[in-house]
């Protein structure tokens, strides 16, 4: 029998060689396909044609008995390898922004933060004190990875009156931050090799955690011209069988779009019939400037994933406590993982969200809308186009001008006028556009505006 | 050129259906050795022929010009799956009798907590004062993701006093807590395929972070009649060109063991000659009874990764703060990896840690260490043997009975004394041992000591 062992495993090594040496047979036409592609200038990445491929590799797999899931690892690990030999990125980040803005404050010089989407408003009061009352109380100690129960319950509650839904404490995940909350929700639901489909313009980390995972990401281009509404029909061509979700951040960063009740239906209607979970990033629900936000909660979708935090809502941005919203079993695989990562979160600052939830915050949405609208009434003067946003913390212009490049923009608003923006190729290829937030006290927000006018003339 | 094109992608589906024609079949014959090894009697993993056969995946893709990563990723892909077609786990794992244990409280019953590592005392007074100073100042926006440079500053200069080092700020990366930091570790460090080393018995997370990520923990085996000292032979023996990364874990959970300087400059020497990453968990460095610790850093390695955290140092468990120290590049990685997935930590915790570090912690480890040595004169009268403690907050006892098996042993004693203990079997393959935490009173060790003689009688 010792015999027959050494004879199996010599055959298992000549297949694995025999896999590699198609492997790489595969990588040098992956190679002819791309130069091919660039002399008739085509893009890169053809969705469609990958689509089609993991298809029938998926129907090998189903009709020769192996594990579809292995058989698009294999596939994922092929294809990203061909892209990579292609891709380049040269963008001036978000990133590299406020790196470059901290330098120059620290040389003395001034800057105005329209980078980042951090209010300059203080965090609620009943949030310190929450913290201040949770140490007394001795909340110290390791706590429940899902959560703390009372925050959990007091969140159903919240959200049970104001949708009126049927939430559970066990609906519910706290997080650290909305940021880990989107980290947690792709590495529990998703595997390598699999797809998820995301509108672009897009806010940047869900689709840097799809790259990191080995989770293909679909883009779907949105467009100022359609007020930044969802093409169905290109939602539809974009997804295959290995579509695995579909994420939506409405209110939106960074256009400030929410979707009216008819689109929501429309998108979910799709996800149902493709059985996708939908995950909706409601970190602003609260900043809806014409009428009440409706949460993707209210639709009643099974499959549904809201992801939320008190950064924004309740100016509470460096106590990183977020939240995940779901059935059950689905937030159970997510906790598995929240525990073997962090352990748990501080008790004592679960504690102080559930104190800020106390706290009246219409004070924060009265002024952040009324900088919307001096702001849009103030960019009218620039040789922009926008969409006035109904909801969030952002406004994204596009500069109607030839020869305009939002990345050199960017660059002469930060180190010629001390005005830190985002550049419109961080959310997708926007090369015209530019993010402002209006997180800044109204003058700075129309003191920047001028500023970009003087660059613009 | 459009026709060329078809052809090529025609090509590339042929190439990739015969790639899982592969796969399927190596998959066949590796369930097919896995029969004859179970007939025979071997293990399932054999740690040597795979990485024989990892070694000839590396030289073919040398020979052939392919990326030996992504001719590892593959090979990892095929491995695991072939694995996974043969194992089982019925464990009573540590989770389990956190869960029960809590179960059982709920319904009344009293259970005392000798499963978990978290000290009964409180955190030192220095961290509460902290965070409310640390709120008054106005901590609570976002912050750097490397973490507070005071903060950062304050540790470099703490561990060059104690160990006459030379670290600086950007050595150190503070994390939401030890667990968070080995996960970025290893995450950063390491890629899907690649391996890594530990000594069992072990922490689980190591093992269980690995499988997450698709990376080979390889286990050596260390013995209570070597007195839990790695044998060194049998590491060399376990290396291969595959291996990143050396785990330690000194002063050690479960055994209680710290390596003399010798060890750990052969350990360290070995780690040299093949270019590895060797990665201390320093958690329990301030629980050091016969002397004081040495800081797998004063080995002044290139290459040396410690990760600590103020969670037992100051009992500060609940609050969540870790940090790791590493040469400058490594840290910059981790760096990117923190911001993607959390953003940052919150400012205040970390104020309330720069705090904690003027505290006196000197009578914690004077407490725990009185217990371990009562705790060990008590165990004598058992029909155990065991290690007596160099440091940390652990005894591991064996017990010697024949049929005497750990997971039942533990059920007995959570259901029929109240008391919850940790099987040996989450630490490897010791279905002899139990794992005792020494943070509660003296009594109730004592106590719960007789009611383990009354069980073992």
């Amino acid at each position: 029998m010792m015999e027959e062992l050494k004879g199996k495993r010599k055959e298992i090594k000549d297949i694995t060689l025999k896999i590699l040496e198609l492997v790489k047979k595969r990588l040098k036409l992956a190679k002819e396909i791309g130069d091919i592609k660039r002399k008739l200038n085509l893009p890169v990445e053809d969705y469609n044609v990958e689509a089609e491929l993991k298809r029938e590799v998926i129907d090998y797999c189903n009709r020769e008995n192996l594990d579809p899931q292995l058989g698009l690892k294999v596939l994922s690990l092929l294809i990203q390898e061909s892209i990579k030999l292609e891709k380049e990125n040269d963008t001036f980040t978000l990133s590299k922004v406020i790196q470059e803005a901290k330098r120059l404050e620290k040389e003395g010089k001034e800057v105005i933060h329209l980078e980042v989407g951090e209010l300059d408003f203080e965090p609620v009061k009943e949030a310190l004190e929450g913290i201040k009352e949770g140490l007394r109380k001795g909340l110290y100690r390791y706590s429940d990875a899902k959560g703390d129960l009372e925050l959990r319950s007091r969140l159903a509650k919240e959200f049970n009156q104001i949708y009126s839904l049927n939430l559970k404490e066990d609906n519910i995940l706290i997080t650290p931050g909305g940021r880990f909350a989107l980290y947690l929700t792709f590495k529990s639901l998703l595997k390598m090799g699999e797809e998820v489909i995301g509108f672009e313009p897009i806010y940047p980390p869900y689709r840097q955690i799809c790259e990191l995972e080995g989770i293909r990401f679909i883009p779907i281009r949105t467009e100022l011209e359609k007020g930044w509404s969802p093409d169905i029909n290109l939602v539809q061509k974009n997804i295959s069988k290995l579509t695995r979700m579909m994420i939506i951040n409405y209110p939106n960063n960074p256009t400030g779009k929410i979707l009216s009740r008819k689109e929501m239906e429309e998108l979910i209607g799709i996800a149902k019939d493709w059985d996708l979970f939908i995950l909706n990033d409601e970190v602003y629900s609260s900043f809806s400037f014409k009428g009440p936000f409706n949460s993707l909660l209210t639709f009643n979708y099974d499959k549904s994933i809201v992801i939320s935090s008190f950064s924004k809502s309740h100016s509470m941005s460096g106590f990183r406590v977020g939240y995940i919203i779901a059935k059950e079993e689905t937030i159970d695989k997510m906790v598995k993982l929240q525990s073997l990562m962090i352990t748990c979160m501080p008790p004592f600052l679960q504690y102080s969200a559930l104190k800020a939830l106390e706290a009246k915050t219409k004070k924060f949405v009265e002024e952040v809308k009324r900088r919307a609208e001096e702001v849009s009434k103030r960019l009218k003067d620039l040789p922009v186009r926008f969409y006035e946003p109904d909801g969030a913390l952002y406004i994204f212009p596009e500069v109607i001008k030839k020869e305009f490049n939002s990345d050199k923009f960017v660059k002469d608003m930060l180190y010629k006028h001390g005005v830190a923006l985002a550049s419109g190729k961080n959310f997708g290829d926007y090369p015209k556009n530019f993010r402002l937030s209006l997180c800044q006290p109204i003058e700075r927000l129309l003191e920047s505006i001028d500023k970009m006018k003087k660059e613009l003339e």
